[in-house]
């Protein structure tokens, strides 16, 4: 019987509502435009800035340079947006997303409880994301949970992208232990799950309501892909240790 | 008789400590990283991170990421830095630069009184700076001196860089005003008084005592390159707005 030495963790949108905070974001940027000064209705802004959002990437750094050139294409609005207006604008948006980025990032009220758990029952924990690697260590820090964390794993640091299951393999190397005595929690079966059971980690389905949550409507998945554990909360995290190490490691 | 219609300023080092402000936020970045744990004297520090800036040039983005190099490169410190920890320090590194920068960017004492007491006189007010745009214009939305600037002429949004004097050209005739309608304040000899000179624009020194106050020293230079006026403090403006509008314009 191996019990569970270490359990991994995706960032994004599965300790903290990275989805939501970024469209809220997005939203006070549009706002701050609005207050310098651009006419527009608000309603019809955050369509258009929901439009250019699906098209150029929800990562592209430049969501209201393209929305404000969208405007000036718009027929009623030629001529509206002087050069100088525009970088106010978008200065004023920029401040205004950093700002809301900066204050409203939260944890998931179940995460540092669980961690604490973890610690105390000398489980240790990884977190494995992708992303650009200051970035995602800006939100550990800003989280404040770095120190319940044993080690953070970013793609590109390693050059090894999810979901390439040799990132996961890495993980299990830096701790010595073997998948059966790792648990591995994420919201994509194509980027966490998969991954996790190819280097036969207990993969576990964290369903958090967002854009991805997306695992229930996929029945034509095969069995493969499935992930051993689905749950809603991370308190659901020690059930799962409890019957792994009851009843031996996987198969 | 012309009387005084406009008045430019530079914005960086001229309406707020701009060299300073940068100077200290660096320092915090690094007092961020000894706090997260990186064990290095801070004046050590300080003196490393001083070359790195005069190196690099203070305009780099990457001031923690090459000062970490180097600390990998002294003898006593190799392997001390994991890949993990770097990115920790770099991303706790620039949160405090950007913190200080956001929170401790203030006008000079001198600015908003002169530059409300100008708009009571009807005189317009520019600002002609180089840099990026949004960069400048987020400075000018912190500094809340939006609404009481008529126009933001920012070099990188022309396509006309100081010491081009086009760009002061272009100002001119935005305003549809003449050089000697105008009065230039800057704190560059080469950047501000020289372009200004070119384009018959008074143009006014402002020793702010920052790292570009060279001017007493220069004493070689030709008299066209002079500044008409030397200042110390915005109010003496008003004194220059009242001789030549007293004695006429500029020959």
């Amino acid at each position: 019987m191996s019990p569970i030495k270490l359990i991994g963790f995706d960032l994004d949108d599965c300790l903290f509502d990275s989805t939501g905070l970024s469209e809220r974001a997005r939203i006070k940027g549009l706002y701050a435009m609005i207050d310098l000064g651009l006419k527009i209705d608000k309603k019809k802004a955050a369509q258009i800035l929901g439009e250019i959002v699906r098209e150029y990437g929800s990562n592209s750094s430049k969501h209201y340079n393209h929305f404000l050139r969208r405007l000036n294409q718009m027929e009623e609005s030629v001529e509206f947006l002087s050069y100088n207006d525009r970088y106010k604008y978008i200065a004023g948006a920029v401040m205004a997303y950093h700002e809301e980025k900066v204050n409203s990032i939260q944890l998931y009220d179940d995460v540092e409880k669980s961690l604490s758990r973890l610690k105390d029952l000398s489980i240790k924990t990884a977190i494995i994301t992708d992303g650009i690697p200051i970035k995602q260590y800006e939100k550990i820090l800003r989280l404040k949970i770095d120190k319940l964390i044993d080690l953070v794993v970013i793609s590109d640091e390693i050059g090894i992208k999810k979901p390439n299951p040799d990132l996961f393999y890495y993980c299990l190397k830096k701790f010595r232990v073997k998948g059966q005595e790792t648990i591995y929690v994420g919201d994509r079966i194509d980027k966490d799950i998969i991954p996790a059971n190819l280097n036969n980690i207990y993969s576990v389905y964290l369903h958090r309501g967002g854009k991805y949550d997306s695992y229930e409507k996929d029945i034509k998945i095969q069995d493969s892909f499935k992930p051993d554990y689905e749950i809603s909360n991370l308190n659901e995290l020690f059930d799962i240790i409890d019957e792994i190490n009851k009843k031996g490691s996987k198969g």
